[in-house]
């Protein structure tokens, strides 16, 4: 990331701090056990790439927006969105740890633990305190952008980009579980549709868009910039796949047999299930204690069916796509988005 | 209830059923299973007691309030904030059935046991499915309410008392987590203001006071108001409790057995564990397959040891000071209350 971009970062964490301290100070006057939980959820905010505030206050400065606070505001919301968004996902996937450590549903499952409560009722006590941190930061990734000060029409054109954005991810989350009890692999075209609602809309399209309308950008620009998050969303979708399966554990602080041990319908696996090489591949996957050794016999299937391949060669067409849409908008805003499409495909972490 | 009641009923059900027909027709878009998920969301609307809204219309009425669609914006708002509780709140308790039928949770695990699924998966696919309706349902209150066309300083007003009802609930469900692994049990006064945070605020006091500041109201009342709320939820919520284990099952549509098998912390049980009788009763509460003898007993005990009078009295006096709070009100407003304070200490359901 180039130092003006990382200038550019800070009122969106001052924005942050700011709404975290004030509800802290409410939830004191509550009792210490609510600030707790204001706390967890906090430490969830951090230590992302706030990727959705940084295409917010891109295509913001690149449609000429001169209002700092106000853009901090729009991009903070996107990021209580995206906190929201992962703390109930994580219930949904039944996972205690993110980013390497431990998640809202794993500080309070081990603090229970540590207090001698049996595993199982530990960890329903981790996703349910899990749950009720999500819905406050849904609640008030709203409220953020509604106290934000701005005039009523542009208010309320955030809003319903906000709006659609959660209303696409949840159909992306019921169709998630949906193909995670389904015998059937979904097919390509399916997942891509998958991902694309339960997280491009609300990580590229929707941070897109409303950094452009806040900007005030002609409206005919618009579906081109939304058409460029889509095929961004789709190009990094599809890496994240593969890092999910072939990525380095250190640096991506994500273990490579979670995906497969869970048999999540991802892009690679999807592809392999229309290949002759499926029969060696199915019985592996979902195995929950599939071992390192089995992961590696996996790995080697999903390399020698083409899966691999596929996948890298999806993320390659759906980035060059979204480079050729970057030339129907102001140079201005091409420059500021072009830095985006690179890292797309080639990323560590 | 009387017709008049139920005449000022129909246009929060208008609201609501409008509400949910553009949901559905832009979730059908988006595919068949998401139209199925906003159609369960509604039907987790309907049956209910409408208290919330006719809450918010008493006060509203009581103030002489004259805008009868902003009333119904601002009132369904409540049951969509109250759904999106119960949703969530039936995940953290495990519930898959509620007023006798299967709630979100249930519809879905039961759709899935159909199809084959084992049940722990066909469970955990349920209680997805909730936390993903109950999301919908809690960004949505905020946004009906959002979208109400009131004026800038009177929606952030409203919005502000929607917030407080949230901020409170959270803490309250936190509470009553951490209540339900602890060992001891909580005092009496640490019931109540669980009890009070979870439930009356959201239920009674925050309905109350957004219907009088829709209206228009002088803001001295606000605090008597407040107070009035506080009083009479804690009278509804002890009869609550004494529903929950000595009701009548017909008439509660809820089984008598469900708070004692869970070993849920209500004012009885925090009574009795100040008795002498509590070894005798103690080894019953949360057993999970406890028998309808068993519950005799336990019964008979907490009438015995005067648990089930304290209750009794609690309510009683809650609500006796809440009709003393009505006389420091606008008789019109005092006219409109008065017929909640009754059925507080009468109620069957």
């Amino acid at each position: 990331m180039k130092q003006a971009d990382l200038d550019e970062l800070v009122p969106v964490d001052l924005v942050l701090e700011r709404f975290f301290r004030q509800a802290k100070t409410r939830a004191e006057r509550i009792g210490a056990s609510y600030l707790g939980l204001w706390t967890a959820l906090e430490s969830s905010t951090r230590g992302g790439k706030r990727f959705r505030p940084r295409l917010v206050l891109a295509a913001y400065a690149g449609f000429g927006g001169r209002d700092p606070s106000a853009a901090a505001h729009l991009a903070a919301a996107f990021e209580l969105l995206h906190t929201a968004l992962i703390v109930h996902d994580d219930v949904i996937d039944r996972d205690f740890t993110r980013r390497g450590g431990p998640n809202v549903s794993g500080r309070y499952r081990d603090d229970a633990t540590t207090a001698g409560i049996p595993v199982p009722t530990a960890e329903h006590r981790g996703m349910s305190t899990a749950i009720i941190a999500g819905d406050l930061a849904l609640f008030h990734s709203y409220r953020l952008l509604d106290r934000s000060g701005l005039a009523d029409d542009l208010r309320e054109a955030l809003l319903q980009i906000l709006d659609d954005a959660l209303f696409a991810s949840a159909a992306g989350e019921l169709i998630d579980v949906d193909f995670s009890i389904a015998r059937d692999v979904p097919s390509v075209e399916d997942v891509v549709e998958m991902e694309r609602l339960k997280t491009a809309v609300y990580t590229f399209e929707a941070p897109l868009q409303a950094g452009a309308v806040l900007a005030g950008a002609d409206a005919a620009h618009l579906p081109v910039l939304a058409q460029f998050g889509r095929r961004l969303g789709i190009a990094y979708q599809a890496m994240d796949d593969l890092l999910g399966v072939f990525g380095n554990e250190q640096e991506t602080g994500k273990s490579t047999l979670g995906d497969l041990r869970e048999g999540k319908r991802t892009l690679p696996i999807a592809f392999a299930a229309t290949t002759d090489a499926w029969p060696g591949i199915a019985a592996w996957i979902g195995k929950p204690d599939l071992t390192d050794g089995e992961a590696d016999q996996v790995r080697a299937l999903l390399l020698s069916c083409g899966a691999e391949a596929f996948t890298r060669r999806l993320a390659a067409e759906h980035a060059a796509a979204a480079l050729r849409l970057l030339d129907r908008l102001p140079v201005e805003v091409a420059q500021e988005l072009s830095p985006f499409v690179g890292p797309a495909l080639d990323r560590s972490r």
